[in-house]
């Protein structure tokens, strides 16, 4: 195996250079690696005809894939999930909506419809499909800026509906272009952020309900609403903060309760519509809509009328409802996505984020045509459905039916629901999405993520909802850049009685070669990498050389392992390289280039500038080859070309 | 050496935890090796008081370190070199004056201060300073956007000497705060693309003067300088249009001569200036002028006047400068960063970019208060004076002193000089410019490289400057982008009689193990591809499921040794992944993590999840392991936890 006495010959356990292969080729092979990874289309490979109709059909509609083994016994469960998830998705569906100043009853629609189509076409069991605070936040913010709610209701609501269209639009077509890895772009690190930040200005927002207030400011900035509320201290109603903060307080001791007792997950269901039933009896008894205690008022009896004739294309508008549409199609779509695959992979089965982009995308284009705003998969409600104990995508089918029931006979019930009790509701509900102890974690493990974070959540609590995103996106991205910008390159020591050469600051017990610098670079080498390695290699060898003054140094043996990929300029960096060396008297070795760099330093003709004798497999076989060397003879200086000392080398 | 007898405790040669270290530590050397790599405060350490305000100086002015053993066999070169580049510093001043619409005698000025400057600060030998035309064209096309030059010739001239200044301070900043390696994101084949492009935009924009024509588009891009000249086909001159081409050809058979036989480099240096002469006197005797042949006309005698209160800081136009400046001034800088470290290669001296950055910053803030525009180091006129055998910096004063001599004594010489002669000194060194071979060796070598470079080249003939630039670095960090989005993961196999585990695809000898799977990622697992390494590591298990039946999978060996970074995203992954293959009843092993990946999975406690001894230092260590619990005994399928069985496993 590679002693030392076996002679330079034997030394070379080549590194071949991969055959070179037709450019289409392995462009057709990258394409399917980028976009096609799960390799979705391998079912349909043998199968012909009809069944291959089939097969399509099942892959857009999992429905038709469980439906027909669907039994009483799992009905029973999803039942149960069902109307539970129903007792929340009422009042939470009218907070939110209140929240994106649209009319409360748009909440009821957007938990009917949706809930439906993603029966139809999602592929999660677990996903509980209604509307999400922070989106309705981002609406109201978004399209607020444009038009105003209070002074031209109609046409908020149009562009609702259009950002709503549009959002759908734009996850199916991610979906189907099979970009769903854009979304993966927003890190676990960014949504803790985002979402506390989220959180912290929606609960900010129902200081407006709390205190009864009427005027408010549009912004959603911590300074904004906080001279808002300031400027107006005369107007709080006290009757209002009072029942606010009881309902406040009981949500948040049956939440408690519920997290310490898992079995009585339905107690903290349950709560925010014993809130609501409660409320609304109180206000109705005590006449307290007189006294300062602002009610929902009047819904509209009925199911969801038409929209499609609502959608507004036209010039002014359409920029904001296409942005709006786009920024809370992809939050939804992040929260969505994680949610089905955290409860996937506790329940042990396979979610298709593309599949799943397309079943949102379709859900909230039907949804804009009836009625209904954003929807995507809460967390808060699917937790609670997974409790449950739901079966299949059937308990949104049960959830959907009791909404429509409720469309149907019971909307006059809310007609005294006091408005504070559904800012206690959401209050409450966003309690639960700062995430503080899973920020701490970041810090503890890994600071720039915790950056990340942080710079997220002041982006949204002090600048705007897109200035957080765009923030922590940035950050994120800068940070991938700097990994390329700044990689590591150390120094490899042989560890003791091994073939190993590892770390040295890593190992202690690592030795370092006498003569022989060994350096391992960890990322690809790039255009934007390649000046910054040539100096770092350059100060590597002056630090060497000032500091064993015995032996000077012969050899550099670079560990091109951890070279994913390289390009021209990276080619060019290492030509460079090896000229420097070559003029101070070192020899350039690589030790274990991938085939991609192979191939690359074949076609450069840098391969033959470096000598394919000089290219080894394993760090161990380039040390042994270069102690031979430095032994039998010592080398020297090279200064005219290298093609003479590779010459007499082997 | 880790046989498979030696039994299970001591296959665990560990892999560390590095101790923890304080976190402004850790944050001090990543801030260190992020901004000064190249450790530029080293010759300060064991210096103090007056040696250090010495070494700081000489630091900053590299004159200082030179000129004490300046003597006069170098000056006798220096001055050889100096007159050559004079001899085209002054046309080629005087053209790219007119290409970037200022009066033609800003060309001299700016061959006179600033490369007195440079010769102070710079640390190049090679270096020629002047005036570039790709900045002179985005001068020309982003000032002349807002101001006409023709209409506010004083408005334009005091905008050029603005945008020079932001140039200046934007250069001079980038150097003091560390960031040179923004310019590394131009990558070489950006620079071959957008050089290119420049090329043909500012031969295209030649037409106007070799065709003698009056008016022409503003534009820069093909098709609008297309049309503009074919819808004046009247105006054309056929005396301007013959005198240009024979002067063209004059000038590309110097050229093509000089290429030939290196040793006459000065007939192609000399060539501009002797047309210059010719055509100057050609016109005088001929009274061309007369019939459609433009000439310079009066040209101002005297010495750069000071512009200092020319500067307009006043809000309308400081946007426009400041953007000008800050695109002409990272062009600039990469053009002579760029050839400044080139030739300092070719004569094995070294260039620390950030100095130099302050040296171009503080020559084009002195530049913008003398009535010159941007300069920087152009590739022609540098290699004409390294061709010339210049030995210091001095030929920069050489030139400068000619320069001067000139704008004193010389400037009602260049009266009678046609523009068409400009015109075809322009389009004969545009066309150096154009690199196919470049081009050519990018296709044979990197297709993305192509892509960017092609990008790069049609942004500019067919946009813009701007958006070629713009093209072509995002096509660049698309790339970095996915490269960390989509990693390559790939089956590792051992290679017959060697302790080495290579990819099974690049190496025809590697076998696989079996019951054992070893997947290699070699990129750091970031958020960005964590989603992606989940899924693809999941396809990777079926598919060898499918492969062998043979023997069913029992490990899963994940070869970290490529994986020089974590977040906290791909931590969870690797929970997720164990906890996925656990149910699966396979074992999740790691070999060979680097230390940063160790000290998060500490810091996560995924290490204890993963069992710190199912943690190898080499693939043949987890292999011999596994073999050996293989062999041993058959493990049962995990299904509840791991901690059974990493418990009854060692």
């Amino acid at each position: 195996m590679g002693n030392a006495d076996e002679g330079g010959a034997e030394f070379a356990r080549r590194v071949p250079v991969p055959p070179s292969r037709p450019f289409l080729h392995t462009f057709r092979a990258n394409l399917k690696e980028t976009f096609f990874p799960d390799d979705p289309l391998r079912q349909f490979k043998n199968e012909r005809g009809f069944r291959r109709v089939v097969l399509a059909l099942k892959y857009f509609l999992p429905i038709l894939d469980w439906a027909p083994t669907y039994n009483l016994g799992l009905f029973k469960s999803d039942l149960v999930a069902g109307i539970t998830i129903a007792s929340l998705a009422i009042p939470q569906g009218i907070s939110y909506a209140k929240l994106a100043n649209l009319p409360p009853i748009l909440g009821l629609y957007s938990s009917f419809v949706p809930p439906l189509v993603y029966a139809m076409m999602g592929s999660s069991r677990d996903l509980a499909v209604g509307t999400v605070a922070v989106a309705s936040l981002l609406i109201a913010s978004m399209l607020g800026k444009e038009v105003s709610p209070a002074q031209d209701p109609a046409l908020y609501l149009h562009l609702a509906f259009t950002a709503t269209f549009f959002a759908g639009a734009f996850q199916a077509a991610l979906g189907f272009l099979r970009l769903g890895f854009i979304v993966d772009f927003l890190s676990h690190s960014t949504i803790i952020g985002f979402m506390g930040g989220a959180a912290t200005v929606v609960c900010l927002q129902q200081l407006k309900g709390l205190l009864g207030l009427i005027n408010f400011t549009t912004s959603t900035d911590l300074v904004s609403v906080m001279k808002s509320v300031f400027s107006q201290v005369h107007q709080w109603r006290w009757e209002s903060a009072v029942l606010g903060c009881c309902f406040l307080f009981f949500l948040l001791l049956t939440r408690f309760f519920s997290k310490r007792q898992p079995r009585f997950f339905w107690v903290s269901a349950a709560a925010p519509l014993t809130s609501v039933i409660l409320g609304s009896l109180l206000v109705y008894l005590t006449h307290a809509e007189n006294h300062g205690v602002q009610v929902i008022g009047k819904l509209k009896k009925g199911l969801n009328p038409p929209s499609m004739t609502s959608l507004t294309f036209s010039p002014p508008f359409i920029t904001v409802a296409l942005k709006t549409g786009i920024i809370t199609g992809i939050i939804a779509l992040a929260e969505g996505i994680a949610v089905g695959r955290s409860f996937a992979m506790f329940k042990n089965y396979h979610i298709d984020g593309n599949k799943e982009m397309i079943a949102f995308g379709t859900m909230n284009m039907v949804g804009s045509f009836t009625s209904c705003y954003l929807t995507t998969g809460p967390f808060s409600r699917s937790a609670v459905n997974y409790n449950a104990g739901c079966k299949t995508a059937m308990s949104n089918v049960v959830m959907a039916v009791a909404v429509m029931i409720t469309l149907l006979f019971l909307t006059p019930l809310f007609h005294y629901t006091p408005l504070v009790v559904l800012s206690a509701i959401i209050i409450s509900a966003m309690l639960g999405l700062i995430d503080y102890e899973g920020a701490m974690h970041l810090w503890h493990v890994d600071k720039v993520d915790f950056c990340v974070c942080i710079g997220a959540y002041l982006g949204v609590v002090f600048g705007s909802v897109e200035m957080g995103l765009v923030i922590a996106v940035s950050i994120s991205i800068l940070r991938v850049l700097l990994f390329i910008a700044r990689p590591r390159t150390t120094v490899l020591g042989n560890i003791p009685n091994t073939m190993a050469y590892r770390r040295l600051d890593q190992y202690p017990a690592a030795q370092s070669v006498p003569g022989v610098l060994i350096l391992s670079v960890d990322a690809p080498i790039y255009f934007a990498n390649a000046g910054y390695l040539r100096e770092r290699i350059s100060r590597w060898i002056d630090e060497d050389s000032e500091n064993s003054k015995s032996e000077s140094l012969q050899y550099l043996i670079l560990d091109m392992g951890g070279v994913g990929s390289i390009d021209t300029s990276g080619i060019s960096m290492l030509e460079e390289v090896k000229k420097i060396i070559d003029r101070r008297g070192i020899k350039l070795v690589l030790a274990n280039p991938g085939s991609e760099v192979m191939k690359k330093l074949s076609a450069s003709e840098v391969l033959e500038a470096i000598g394919q004798e000089w290219i080894f497999l394993t760090i161990d076989d380039a040390v042994t080859a270069c102690n031979f060397m430095l032994h039998t003879r010592k080398p020297k200086a090279v200064t005219e070309g290298n093609k003479a000392s590779c010459d007499d080398a082997v």
